[in-house]
C-alpha cells in the first residue's frame, strides 16, 4: 500500500517522490525550528541524503537576503529535518529539492502549494540535476494524487518517453535553477498559525 | 514470562507494546530531567528507535507553547530517555509516540493514564503513523493487564481482524494527530511528588 | 581460581556478582571523585554495562537531594567508574545497582556494608529487575566469603531452586525499589579519611 | 551520457576532470560561504578528497597575504565545498587543483575563465604534483567543450603520447607551481554580483 | 634482539615488562606534560592500555594531595603518554603500574630509581593486581639489566615456580598497594632540569 | 619512476625515506601554519605516522625553550602536516625525526639543510630508535640525488651490511638523540620570505 498527498496546512512539510526496491512511492520531507543552533536529521537516511539537507542548508544561508530569510532566524534557531517511516532506509541525491522546499518554508513561513510534488539534486551553485526513476516516480504520483511535479529540464525525455495515458491529468514543471523550484512550489501566503519568528 | 502493568505513579514512565522476534511484549519507557542539557538514551537501542527520541524532543521543543510545557524547563533541564531489559537489543520507529508521551509527561510532570498502552511512528509535523505487529502486541498487551491501547487510526484494520474473544475487554483509541495521543494519554493532575520545574 | 572480598575502607568500592563462560565469579566496582564535569568509565566494558553507569548517574543527578547527595557536588566533580581485570571483557545490565551504589558511596563518603554483594538491572524509575546466572553467581559470593547479598525479589524463586545445602550462611535481602538497595548496602557512617566534599 | 562545460557566472565554480570506471568525464567543484568558522564538505567523496579540500584550505589561511584573500574573510565565514552528483563515490587527489581555484575565486570573488578544466594533485609548499588517467580526461574535456587545461609539468609527457587529432583544437597548460594555476585560471575581475567580503 | 635498559635522567620515562607473542620483552612508559588540558597517548596502544592510562590518571587527580602533587600542575599542563616502538601494537592492563609511576614522575619532577623495572595491574581504590607471563618477564628483564622488579604480591608465587639460578642477581619487591610501588620506584630527588611547575 | 629531491627554499619542507611494497623512496613532509589552535594531518597516513606527528608536536611543546621556539608561537597558530601523493596510503613510525624537523623548521622559519634525507623513529624523550628497511631506503636516496642522510646510530650495523660502491658518494650520520637531528638537519639562517612570527 503506497502513501496518498496529505494537506499543506504546516509550514516545511514537502512531497518528494522516492524509488525503491518494490518501485516508486511519494515520501515526506518535514522540517521544524526551535531555538539553538545547527542542523540535525533523521529518518534512516544514509550519508548521501544526509549531504543533501547539509547542502540545502548551506545554499539558504549563503543565499539568504534573496531567498527572503532573515539573517537572525538562521542565526537563532535550529533546524531539524525529518524523512518519516524510519523503518525503511532511504538514500541517495534525489531528494535535494524537496528538502531545499521544505527549509525555505520552514525559515519563512510560507505555505507549499496543494498537491505538488517533486524530485531532484541539487548543487551549490543553485542548478537542479537530473536523477534516475522517473517513470516509477510519477506513477506512484499518480496513484498518491498529485496534481503537479517539478522535474530538472534533463528529465523531460524520461516523461516523453511514459505512454500518454499515463501521465494524464498531471502538469509537469521543468527546471534548471533552484529558484524556479522555490517559486513554483512555495506560495506567498504564510501558512496558518505561522510560527512568530 | 512476559512483563506485566506497573502503576503509574512516576512522571515520564509510558507503556509501550513490542514485537520482537519470541512475539509481543509490553515495554516502559522511562524519561528523568536533571539540571543541564540536551539529550541522552539507554537501552541497547538501535538507531532508529534513538531518532524516534530525537523527533519527539525537537516536535516538543517547537510546540512548547502548545503543549503547555515552559521554555525555561526544556532550556535548563537534560533529559534522559531509557528503556530497561538492556539485556534485549531494540529498534523500529513504533515506540513514537510512547517515547512522546514519557518526555511530555516529565517535561510537565503530568501523570500518565492507568493501565493504558500505545504504539505508533511520529512525525515532525504531528501525524502519528501505522505500525506492525499489531496482532502479537494486543494479545501481550491483555496478558499484561492493559485495559485501554492507542493506535494509529491506519491500524484499525489489523485489529479488525483479530478474533472479537481476544480483544475482548480492551478499549481502543485511533489517533491520526499527535495531540490526540497526549489528550488520552496524559490527565490533567500531577504526579504525587511533582517536581518543582 | 576466584576473588576473594576485599574490606571495605574505601568510599565505591561495591562487590558485584559476574556471571562469565567460565561461571560465576565477584566483580568490584569502583568510582572517585575528581574536580571537573561529567563521567568516565573503564574496565574492558561493552556497550550495555556502560549504560549502566549512565543510567545510575542520571537517576543520582534527578534524586539528588532524596539520596542526600549536594548538588554542589554533582556539579563540581567529574566521576569515574572502572571495573578492574582490564583482560576480562565484560557486560550487560546486571552491574546496575552495584553501580548504582557504588555512585552513591562516593557521592556521599558513606561506608558500603562489610561482606555484603549484589546483582540486579537498574530503570530510570528506581526499580530493580531481576536478572539471570543466579545460582552460578550465589555459588561465587560463597567461595568469596560474603555473607549477604542484595537481588531482586523476582529472582527469589532463582534462590529456592538452589539446594538448600549451597545456600546456608548466606543471608538474602530481596528488593524491587533501588532505595532499599542504597537502605541495606550503605551504612550511615563515612569512611576514614573521607573527602571533604 | 557525459555532463557539458557550463558558464562561469558564479564564483567558486571550477571545472576538474574525473577518471571513474566508465571512462573520463568532467565534474564540479563548488564551493560557497556563509557567516560562520571552518570546513564542511559534502559529495560523496572519499578520504583523500576530502584531505585535498583541507590542504587547500590550509594552503590559503597560511599564504592569504599573497593571494590576495583578507584575513578577516577567513575568520568570519564558513566555506561549504561540494562536488555535484551525489550518486557517485568520488576519491583520490587529483582535484586537488581544482578545488584550490575553487577556494579562492569564492574568498576573492574572482571571476574564473570560461572554458577551462583542470587536474593535479596539490602539496602545501604549493608544487602541483601529476596524476593519473590524462588521456581518458583530455578525451571527456574535449567531448564536454573545453578549450584550455591546466597539467602539471609533469603530465606532459602523457598528453604527447596522444594521437595528435584527438587534442587538437585544446589549448594546454602545463604548470609546477600552484600560484601558476591560480594565475592561468582566474581572471582579474570579479564576478556579476559579487559577494561583498 | 632486545631491549636493554636505559638511565633514568629523565623525569616520566619508566620501564615495564611486556609480554608478546616472541616472548617477554621491557618496554618504556614515557610521559611529558606541555601546557594545556586533558590527557593524550600514543603508541599503537589497544583499548584496555588505554583505559590504564585514564585509571592512572583519574587515582592520581583524587589523590593528589597525599602523592604530594599540586592542584595547579594538574589543571595547567596536559599530560601525553607514549610507548615507543610505534611498529609493535600493544594491549593488556599490565602497565598499570608503569604508567602511574611515570605519570606521578612528570607531575612532581620526581627521578625514577635505576635498573627498576615493574609489571602489575592498577585499580581506582589503590590496588595493585597480579598480571601474566611473569616467567617471559623475568627473564628479560634479566637479560636487559635490570637488577629490581616490582610485582604484585599475588605474583609471588610465579617466581617461586621459576628455577632459582634465573632469578639470582634480581631484587624482588612484592606490593599490593600503589604507593608501594611509587615509594620503592620514585627516588625523592628532582631529575636534573627539573621542569619548574 | 622515483621522487627527487627538490629545493630547501620553503620552511617545513624535510625528505624522508621511505620503505614500500614496490622498494624504496624519498617522501617530504611538509608543514605550514595558519592561525588557530591544534594539529592537523593530511595525506592518506595510517594511525601510527598519525601519532609521529603528535609526539613530535608533543615533544616540542614540552621542550620549546630548548629548541628556541616561542611559547606564543605555539599558542597562537594551528600546524597542518602534509605528505604529498594522497593516492598512496603511508603508515608506521619511521617518519619521526623527519616529521620533528619539519616542525622545528616551521614553527622558527629555519632553512633545512640541502640535499639530506632522514629515517628514524621519534621517543617523548628524545631518543632516536632504529627502523627498518633501510638498505632500500639508501638506495631509493641515491637515485634521489641526496647526499647527506641521518640515521639511528643502531642503524649504522644495517650500512655495513650494503656493498660498499652502493654507499659511495653519501655521508651519513649517526644519532641517538633527537637533538642531534635538528642541529645536523637544519641550518642557523632563516628561509627566504620568512613568515613573521
Ligand atoms: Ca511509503
Ligand atoms: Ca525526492
Ligand atoms: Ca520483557
Ligand atoms: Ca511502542
Ligand atoms: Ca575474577
Ligand atoms: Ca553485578
Ligand atoms: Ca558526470
Ligand atoms: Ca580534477
Ligand atoms: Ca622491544
Ligand atoms: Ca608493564
Ligand atoms: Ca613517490
Ligand atoms: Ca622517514
Amino acid at each position: 500500500e503506497r502513501d496518498k498527498y496529505e494537506n499543506n496546512d504546516v509550514a516545511g512539510v514537502v512531497t518528494g517522490l522516492a524509488w525503491t526496491s518494490v518501485g516508486g512511492d511519494i515520501l515526506f520531507i518535514e522540517s521544524i525550528l526551535s531555538k539553538g543552533k545547527g542542523l540535525s536529521i533523521t529518518g534512516n537516511l544514509g550519508m548521501v541524503m544526509k549531504e543533501s539537507a547539509t547542502i540545502a542548508l548551506e545554499y539558504i544561508k549563503a543565499n539568504a537576503e534573496n531567498l527572503g530569510i532573515k539573517q537572525r532566524v538562521l542565526d537563532e534557531y535550529k533546524v531539524h529535518i525529518h524523512v518519516p517511516e524510519g523503518a525503511t532506509p532511504k538514500d541517495g541525491p534525489s531528494a535535494g529539492i524537496t528538502m531545499l522546499t521544505s527549509l525555505v518554508s520552514t525559515f519563512s513561513q510560507r505555505k507549499v502549494k496543494s498537491k505538488i510534488a517533486m524530485t531532484g539534486e541539487i548543487t551549490l551553485r543553485g542548478k537542479v540535476l537530473p536523477v534516475g526513476g522517473i517513470k516509477e516516480k510519477i506513477l506512484a504520483a499518480k496513484r498518491a494524487n498529485i496534481k503537479e511535479i517539478i522535474l530538472c529540464e534533463a528529465n523531460k525525455k524520461d516523461i516523453e518517453e511514459i505512454k500518454e495515458s499515463y501521465v494524464k491529468g498531471l502538469k509537469f514543471h521543468y527546471v534548471s535553477e533552484m529558484k524556479e523550484v522555490l517559486e513554483i512550489a512555495l506560495t506567498k501566503q504564510k501558512v496558518q498559525n505561522a510560527k512568530k519568528l
